[in-house]
């Protein structure tokens, strides 16, 4: 069986278990865990924020992220397909406070024009107040998409203008910088928040990172305490985002090639395929899911006519020339 | 100074303060005030529902009716300027814990594509699901545009098919029956649950309702006490609300025909002007709004470059010949 | 039939009703009703408070006046039967988002030492922090108890001390006022934020006030727009209220006369009935309100074994005596 | 140094840590991780529970355990010093919006007359409705105190009787089980739901259980994602506490003697010395936890006259004798 359902599904590899095992560690809740505090500059540094916090999931990670931006009563604008808008279980809504209102974009794009439109200037205490932006690079639900960095530098500006604050869920971030080139730090620099993860391209088991300004970082450790994120020895699981930093990153690429080859079997034209995701349109996703799976596949379905696919660390090219036969037959 | 900030303004008139004197009273918590339970049942029964409930506010109308078909965690779909996503300080995500995604239509318009493309049906636990759909008829800040009994029909019709529910944001649902002449039980037909507003239009001073089944309106009236709205001898308000559906209804044609006038003196094509409410585009609706009052005619802004004004019970026709020449000369 | 279950159920007057229909009002969202804004001032003067807010009901106006001093994730205190506990429907947990610690006490007093013992200073990011104590005078459930000014003011003194606000349940404090002649400003004086009710013993049909400093009443304003308080013509219902507070408060003696009367009747010590509410125990209270209902006198369980009866502005002398009769036979 | 703060601060050990290194893991999210999957049955049977759940930390296993049987608008019942009520940053307010209220005793004991006394059955809809009474064995704050098995069954049997719920936080109820000799599963039996923890006393580095019905799990579950503690190949952690299950329960008696030594050493009565944890009384508890320091025993404050030390497996006989000599002289 091969798995192509989500790159969460990635098991730690050996080496990755042994850096684990030999993690020094701490009680994080005192701030005392010196592999996670290690973890944490680093990735801060890599975007070239000042603070960055370990959380158990990405879920918390955007939650904190943005709630560190945008308070009860405010809003937040983002793609219609975000993964913040349709998976996180509605946390910003129902454990923040908060409101969205979102714009609709081929591959989910950076809209500026609608996002401008949209935008509600602070107009006085009884109007609901656009107090950030969130866009995800790469977008999950539209196939792994990567938003141009133009268009985030031109999102950054505007928003520089118009006092509001800019939120990036960087959940698959590495795949953008793998797939473009593009500097991580160039990426950090277009956000005021945001949200990084571990444990999905990169093959770490279990991490997310919310990164920021140290003050919205500590506001935020209070945070996901109340949220019961705030563990103990967390450099066990730091260790393995360490070691994925150190040695996942570059290999996306493969997870890119694979990702290509199989969407142009089912044929999409492969300058679609940004990363790692595949998404394809299938009258009746779920049955279409469910013969892929007797064929030795399995894959997901994100909407009743959307069926996806996410090549990872645990998928080798043999495994995607047989998915993308296998597949292309049904 | 003619006032036409929104209509929400009107005062009293004399016969229904007198209405309100005499009004028969009882304690609403207690469910023994005889003229607020008949105004509840009358305004069920004019939209052919089972049940409504008095609130002091649209406001509340609309938080409590929304959660009555959407729970924390799910999400209601609306168009990006409703009412209910800009102008009620986010309580739909504060106090009820739901979120939004929202579609952009010329004149607050369903769009059913953009609908159908965005509807969530129930993809199991980790998704967000599509509660409900909420439409507002009249679109307060498209203009007081009115949505067409066929777009409602066919969302109705769909929703069906789908397994959502419909909300209506009913507050000036008055002008659309008023403007068009659709019966009012028909717009109760493509709704699951509405509001409807007795203070805007209508002119009463305060009150609105929740408009829906028994069971929801049994469960509203205990959310209605935890968000403090339980009021007591509601009577004195409920008679105003019955005095304003006797004589306030037919008279809205009045204000249409003011706001078609003062629209047209401002250059928008009359047809455009549906009902009470002109929104125009002007570059700095800040400064318009400014020079606009000190030429005696009070308007808002409602977006950087959208001005607002409405016309209601205490305009007369002069008063709107001259606010529409004031207007024009800017 | 004479209705005891609660001071809620007074019907406004004659003149009451007259002064409601020649009531000047405006917009008050817009804060422009003159006879609103005359009263809030008034009140917050009343207490030598800097601000004040009226609101749809006590209930709205307790959740807005905790609010101001505890925020989410912080607790206030209070006794354990108190208003704000038992019968708001968990709004402050609910929409608030605080939590509560209580105390016992004979009669819902203060229990200065229980209070320092439960007390939690700021102790750091992860302990819970007591933002407030919440004082009820008269206190509901324990039978329109008086809280002692003297104990106010030790708690007072101790709270600042402590660095924790106060906050004074007052719906029933014009109750305390008349029963102990203590001036209204002495009140005002131990509290930081307190709630007053116009509709209880002051027989005004609907309408509460917040009542604090500039500061917490600007940012309740907002609170209670989101909550669904924001009213239009609010003049109407607060006429009421002032003409409430020009005369319905000093004739709050004979509501207290009634009372002990009634309380003697049911065997209390007179002593131990302070105001207009009388607590009994009875071992089965519903069994009890109903046959006390067939002999003519509505009363109320507020309890498994806790029978309720309060004295207001529609029950005379000899309904009093009645009562106490019909009571005392059952 | 001799580290005492918490018991939260045990490492793993080198065995620990190879069980992690070879634990079988899957995606959790997808149910898929069997050495979790595993570790939930086997921690439900040990209690004669239907399922268990588990989660990064003991604060999420509380919020969900308490979430599962009190809604939002109703109320727990729990000692004032409960870790639900002072330790968990509000969570059952700010994230469930339930509403607490305490009854106070000494060791944090359950105090049936109180709880009976406050108790509030379904008296209609205006009333909070007492959901749940919540009872923490062993008692942290409480200094380790355990909770007599007779009084967990009378609570037990007149929750039955009163029709209300019974959540057990057992974060340390290996220690109240190895102190007393009490099964599990009699512990099991008076608890609807319950959380215990893995990663104190155990030696786990994270990880704790919510405990209880498959329904209540199951909606745990979702309620788990949204909370952001959805992560994935967990394995690696459940192995954690799979080990500490097999090894490390029965060693919490020298813990216990450790801390009765140390008890003993400073002023008080061994026999009140229950478990791993000391509370003593020191007039300016941040001055002795700060000279303490100095002295080379790491200890906490957990009031202002309350000082609390926690022994545990990373403390050894001659550590402890060692705190002991070092803290009596102070």
């Amino acid at each position: 069986m091969i798995d192509l359902r989500s790159d969460t599904l990635t098991k730690p590899t050996d080496a990755m278990r042994a850096a684990m095992a030999r993690a020094e560690v701490g009680d994080d809740v005192y701030g005392e865990d010196p592999t996670v505090t290690a973890l944490e500059e680093r990735v801060a540094g890599m975007f070239g924020h000042e603070a960055a916090l370990f959380t158990p999931t990405g879920s918390m990670a955007n939650v904190l992220a943005v709630a560190s931006v945008v308070a009860p009563g405010q809003e937040v604008l983002c793609e219609s397909s975000a993964h913040i808008a349709r998976a996180e279980l509605g946390a910003h809504g129902a454990i923040t406070g908060l409101t969205m209102r979102t714009w609709t974009a081929p591959r989910g794009q950076v809209d500026l024009a609608a996002i401008e439109s949209m935008f509600a200037p602070d107009m006085g205490m009884y109007f609901v107040r656009t107090a950030a932006v969130s866009v995800e690079n790469t977008h999950n639900f539209a196939g792994g998409a990567v938003l141009p960095l133009d268009d985030l530098r031109a999102l950054r500006s505007w928003a520089d203008t118009a006092g509001t604050k800019v939120h990036l869920d960087g959940a698959r971030l590495w795949n953008a910088h793998v797939a473009t080139g593009t500097p991580l730090a160039d990426y950090g620099r277009v956000a005021d928040v945001m949200a990084v993860c571990l444990s999905k391209g990169l093959g770490a088991p279990i991490g997310s990172l919310m990164v920021g300004s140290a003050d919205a970082v500590l506001e935020a450790r209070v945070r996901r305490k109340r949220m019961g994120g705030g563990m103990r020895q967390v450099g066990v699981l730091a260790a393995a985002g360490a070691y994925a930093l150190d040695h996942h990153v570059e290999r996306l690429a493969d997870d890119h090639a694979h990702a290509r080859l199989i969407g142009e079997a089912l044929g999409l034209d492969p300058a679609s395929v940004d990363t790692n995701i595949v998404v394809v349109d299938r009258p009746d996703a779920a049955a279409f899911v469910a013969r892929a799976a007797e064929a030795g596949v399995r894959i997901s379905a994100v909407g009743p006519r959307a069926v996806r696919l996410v090549t990872h660390l645990d998928v080798t090219r043999a495994d995607a020339e047989r998915a993308a036969s296998v597949l292309a037959s049904l």
